[in-house]
Parts: structure tokens; sequence; C-alpha cells
């Protein structure tokens, strides 16, 4: 296979100016650059990649880190920020924690070892210490992993809002709350705290249940839906994530209970999942692709030299009313 | 930072000692191992990954391309084969390729400049010339391109047979059969053929409806779907992919026809999608766990060496009865 000195030789030029050219590192004249180039189509020769990037210290190449892409939330996210990131001219090294524990670490020191030039972390992470010690471009996606790590999210207090105004609106006297762990720090905790201190405002008995950490799967949502029955529990309003609003759903359709007349839904997420299901239902929907875009913006220019100290993006969710509540 | 000269200065050894342990590429004495070790902590000296790449000429990375992650089939491939490549010690890149025309023919480049290891398509590529010119690692998920290329797919035409007499077994006269664009080349026409022929030699009436290429979106399913309706095409049965049967049932029931009572239902793929909505439907599952693990297989032993010619692993598909059908 033909080198760099072949080309050069049959440019007629030094190896030098050949790698000033392939590297943009120097001036070339226009006239050597058509030497140069004829020479590379004629000895069919592609500069290696590798080498390149050992001069440039880039790679091209953006992990992203996400607990389980199955989840649909974390599906969409990948599809629109994989396209995001080839817009920006990277590729996307796709990694799922929940299915192998340690990877996250190995991630961070891919980070360091320079064969990704940054990461996004949507990571329900207990590892935060590891990423303070990082100071390198990384983005989180809904978690705070230290003040040097710009966060983007959405404005989860308000979601929580809506939700609580929505089962409030529609009449509902007995909440069942599914949240997440609070083993993880993220802004999301806000949307349950929000809603659970609206429904004490207005006197509304409320069951939460806490889910288990890193815990997404359907299989799972199912196990809970069918504990919350087990023991009992009556309610007239559900607020949980996507999934779970799905199955603890169509568990109550099963057991002959209207849906929305004996109870009502509303889901948060939103994602394809909440439309593809009858009745489709209510949601506070995260604008993801939103999410996907700040994400990226946020990290090319961390690539490119700029510090953010204490920065979060924040965007709104708004509802969007399905069948599962009258109004 | 600490170079490698550094750490041979220390550690009282030749830098070639040193590259030679680092590449594992000639003897290096225990004792003498030791103490570059040592001298690696003291002066907290990382192997730069990318010259150790440049000299193996591996990056240990994999790109997967795949149409859309969004869609349930390869959200499921895509989290079995990144969790089935870290186990073989590789990370996955994330190529979509609806949403970037050249994106495909950009990772083939890649693995030309070695940038990436292998390559796993499950692209709807219109691009075979491509792959026939290239004499590197390519596993293809459900495609044909070219005899070098070994396919990993599951007996399509025994899907379609099972698909087939399901419909009959419950009584459908009259067939409503979304298939795939053909435009691609892909095993996955023969379970269309196979559902079609056995459908003829039992005389009943089948409507065919042709999707276009690369449409995988709910959009784009509920459009078809009404479409169908607006046609005023009448059918007691529907065989068609996940999330286009789920579109169509909902439409169905919409319109008042009970499901399976007045229309049956047999979907293609057997995603978790078709288990959370309510009637569950009735599917031809694959089994896409086992597509991904045979799919890494093929490659890794491509990448280790070993040649394929005209090589295709077929899985078996299954039937899972849910509640469209009543037997």
């Amino acid at each position: 296979m033909a080198g760099i000195k072949d080309v050069a030789k049959r440019a007629g030029v030094g190896v030098g100016t050949v790698s000033r050219m392939l590297n943009n590192s120097g001036y070339v004249a226009e006239e050597t650059r058509e030497k140069i180039e004829i020479a590379m189509r004629e000895l069919n020769y592609t500069p290696n990649e590798l080498a390149r990037n050992l001069y440039h210290k880039r790679t091209g190449i953006i992990a992203v880190l996400v607990p389980n892409v199955s989840n649909p939330f974390f599906t969409e996210f990948v599809d629109y920020a994989e396209a995001e990131l080839y817009e920006a001219g990277f590729k996307m090294m796709l990694c799922n924690t929940v299915k192998a524990r340690n990877a996250e670490l190995e991630y961070l020191d891919m980070l360091n070892r320079h064969i990704v030039d940054g990461i996004i972390t949507g990571v329900h992470s207990l590892a935060v210490e590891e990423y303070k010690k990082i100071k390198k471009p990384i983005v989180a996606l809904d978690r705070y992993l230290g003040d040097h790590i710009p966060v983007v999210a959405v404005n989860h207090k308000e979601g929580g809002r809506i939700a609580a105004e929505t089962l409030i609106k529609n009449g509902c006297r007995k909440i069942l709350h599914f949240r997440g762990s609070t083993a993880v720090e993220s802004p999301y905790h806000e949307r349950h705290y929000e809603f659970e201190k609206i429904m004490k405002e207005n006197q509304i008995e409320t069951y939460t249940y806490e889910l288990e950490w890193n815990r997404f799967d359907t299989e799972y949502y199912r196990e809970a839906v069918e504990d919350v029955f087990a023991k009992g529990i009556k309610f007239d309003g559900v607020f949980a994530v996507d999934g779970l609003a799905i199955e603890c759903m169509n568990e109550t359709i099963r057991r002959h209970l209207k849906v929305p007349g004996d109870v009502k839904f509303v889901a948060y997420d939103g994602t394809f999942i909440t439309e593809m299901v009858e009745p489709k239902v209510t949601a506070v929907v995260q604008p993801i692709r939103a999410l996907a875009r700040e994400s990226v913006r946020l990290l090319t220019n961390l690539i490119n030299g700029k510090k953010y100290e204490n920065k979060q993006v924040v965007l709104e969710a708004k509802l969007r009313k399905g069948n599962t509540t009258i109004r």
C-alpha cells in the first residue's frame, strides 16, 4: 500500500508538504496541492485516519451513555442525538449501562485516553465522584454530576405541576403516584416533589410507590402494577412514566374498570408509546428532540474550548391531552 | 504529561523495551516489567490509545447500521448487539441511515480507513454494488449484499407460512396484507411470497398493500391505514409488521369493529409493542437476541481472519398467540 513518502516522491515535493496539506497545518501552494492530489489518486492513497487523529488528538467520536436504549425516552433521545451529532460532524458511540455495570467508568476512561472527544450521559449514575475528577467535555442529560458539567433538562417542577393540576381538574381524590428511585441525583425528582406538594395543599390522598434503581423494563413495570393491586390500593388517578402508566392502565381495564370514567391517567415523557395504545394516554411531553439538540450544542462548545460553570439549559414540558383524562 | 521516554528513563530501561511491553510485541523480563509498571504509576502515565491503535491497526469499534433505531425491531436489535459486542470486547458505533442519506457510504469508508474494525448492517441498502467492492469484516442482518458477506436472518418463509395458516385456521376469507418495498434485496420478502402462495392455494381473497421504501415511522403507518380505509377495502384478517398491525387494529376498533370477533390480526416481529397494547397482538416472533448474538459471533470470526462464502445463519421464528386471533 502506498504511504505518504510514495505520494511525496511521485508529486516531487517533500514529505512535510504532504503532511501539512493532509493536516491543514500550514500553507501549501495551490499548484502543489494539485500535484499532491494527482499523486494520491494515481497511487490510490487513503490517508490513515488513525495517524491523523493522533496528530489532531481528535477522533470525531462522541459517546452517548444511557441506562437502556429500549426505554422509549432513551430510544427517541438516541435517535435524535445521533442525527444532531452527525450534522455536527461527529459519529456516535452508544453505551447501555444497565446491562454492563462498569461500562460507565470504562467510557470515562476512553475520554481520558482520547478515544472519544466527549460524552453525553443520561445514565442514572451512582459514580458522581468519578465525574468530578474529569476536566474533559461532558454534558449531562437530566443529571447533576458536578458544577463543571452542564446539565440539559426540562423544567420538571413545572411538569409535576401540570400533571397534578390535570388530575385535580379531573376530580381525582385518591392518587397513585409512581416515583423514581431517590438514590439518583437528578433534576427529575422535582416533578415528584412538586406533584406531592400540590396534592398535599389540596388535601388529596396520595399513595407513593418508589421504584427500584435502574429498572426501566416492561417486566418490572408489570411486577410493580401487580404489587399495587395485590396490596389492595384504591385509586382514581395515576401519575407515572409512560411505560408504567400504560401497564397500569391495561391492568385497570382488565379488572373491568373504565378509563377515564373510573380511573384517570397522566403519563410523563409522552413518547410514541403513549400514542400507540387505546385510549391514547394524556401526557406531560418532554421535548426530546430539543433535549438532544441542546446537549449536542453544549458538547460541541465544550470541545471547542468553551467553559461552563453551573450551566443549566432548561426546556419546557407541555401537556398533550389524550383520552385517559376527561378535561 | 509524561511520555514513553520519561517512563523509560525513570525505569532505567530503553524506550524500545517500554514499547515492547505496551504493545505485547516481544519478550520483556518479569523484573523489567515491574520496574516499568512502577515508573508508569509514579509518573501517572496513560498509554496513548490512538498510538497503540495505530500500531495494532485495531480500534475495538464496530459500526452497527440500522435504518431507524426508533423502529422497535431495530431498537431491540441494537440493545442486544451492544451488550453482545461489549462482551466480546468491542464498543458500538451506531448509525441511523434513514435520517442521513449518504451516511451508509461514509461508514463503509470508515471501515476502509481503519476507524472501525467491522460493520453489522441491517440497512435497507440500495448501494449493494458498494459492498461488493469491500473485502473487510461485514455481516448483513437480513440483507443480501454479495456472496462474501455472511447473512444472519430468520426463516422468513416459515414465518410467512405460520402467519398464513394462523389466519386461515381462524376462518379469515378476506385478507389485508401489508408488504415491504420490493426495491430492497432481502430474505424477508420470502415471508410475503409464502404468505401469498398459501392464500392463493386456499383460494382466499388477498389485498396486498406495498409500503414505500425506508418508511418505518408511525406517522407513515397511520397514513397507510387511512389510505386502506379511504379506498373502502374490506377485510377480516390482517398480516403486517408490528407497528402497522397495531395502527390498523386501533383504527379498526375506533370504527366499532370487534377484534378478534370481526377482524383478526397477526403481526410480524413480535417486539415489546405487541405486548403493550390491548388486546395483545398475536405475532410471528423473531428471536432478536439470537440474531444479535449470531451477527456478533460471525463478525468476530471475520475480524479474526475467518472467511465465509455464501454463508447464511438461519434462525427460527415462532408464533406467540395473543388476543387478536381466536385460535
